[in-house]
């Protein structure tokens, strides 16, 4: 089962791809989630708002065609935020959910509260917390992994990071349904 | 030069079409606006927000290659609202920009306030005086018009009227730069 995890933004759209075992609701769990890939999608600010969100949804449309996900599973910003912000998130959330929907994915929606409490183990947890929750989880993927460590340098995969956390948090509320 | 505006929501995404002649920048301005259509994209509550942005995007989509506009206006919220309300108009305004983008069609906000103010002539205007104003600009088109007014009953054609006021106030604004 293919997982791609969203972490929504106007300026910056991190994804992550992570695969687990078509069977793993019957498994024991046992940190086995392989890396497949991870990036962000970027658009420039000089650019027109409805033409950054095209790139969104056009970039998001390659990858789905690529690695072909069963699922997605975006984070859902938390209802404390100003309202240009909820604005901006939601339009970029909005041409996310219309990817699924042409696709026919399972759409799953967290909190970054819930995804942090599910990866790191609190709710709390800090960027750092969450890295090493998402390391963790993907312990089968020597090279990839150490890759991502690398790249975690300077937070420019932050995004990605999150997305991958996103993905991760989806795998394991299966588990625990 | 056909113009459509739109009203974003996630249940009800009101929408109106007119056109203007092409020369209008050149023209005293006379309020001769042409309505050509008007309506409500209605997504069902039971339905998945992911299915219910499909649905608004694929009429959408149908909308713009049947009438052919050269401009997309369209209300930005307030910002003021709660942040819940923002990201579910927001995730509306989404596929609503997209749309614009995938069609080349230059897309224009205004906000509610803006639009009273063209069209009513005050940013304080209730429904009815906003209505009176769409009506006057509406002059030229007899029966259409009196069918929209019939319509104006009951209020469930608000989100229409709002989104011809929208269309009204673009036109206003280009004639008046």
């Amino acid at each position: 089962m293919i997982i791609l995890g969203i972490d929504p933004g106007t300026a910056t759209t991190g994804y992550g791809v992570i695969k687990v075992p078509d069977d793993i609701l019957g498994r024991e769990f046992k940190y086995d989630i392989e890396l497949i890939t991870y990036g962000n999608i970027n658009t420039p600010k000089e650019r027109l708002m409805q033409d950054r969100l095209h790139m969104i949804h056009s970039e998001l449309t390659k990858i789905i065609e690529q690695y072909q996900p069963d699922q997605i599973a975006c984070e859902m910003l938390f209802f404390g935020v100003n309202s240009r912000t909820a604005i901006m998130v939601g339009q970029a959330r909005g041409v996310i959910m219309l990817s699924a929907a042409q696709y026919k994915i399972p759409f799953t929606d967290y909190t970054g509260l819930q995804v942090k409490l599910m990866v790191a183990g609190a709710g709390r947890a800090d960027k750092t917390q969450v890295h090493e929750g998402v390391r963790k989880f993907l312990g089968t993927n020597g090279r990839k992994r150490r890759k991502l460590k690398a790249n975690w340098k300077g937070g420019h995969l932050d995004d990605a990071t999150d997305a991958l956390a996103i993905a991760i948090c989806h795998v394991l509320k299966m588990v625990n349904k």
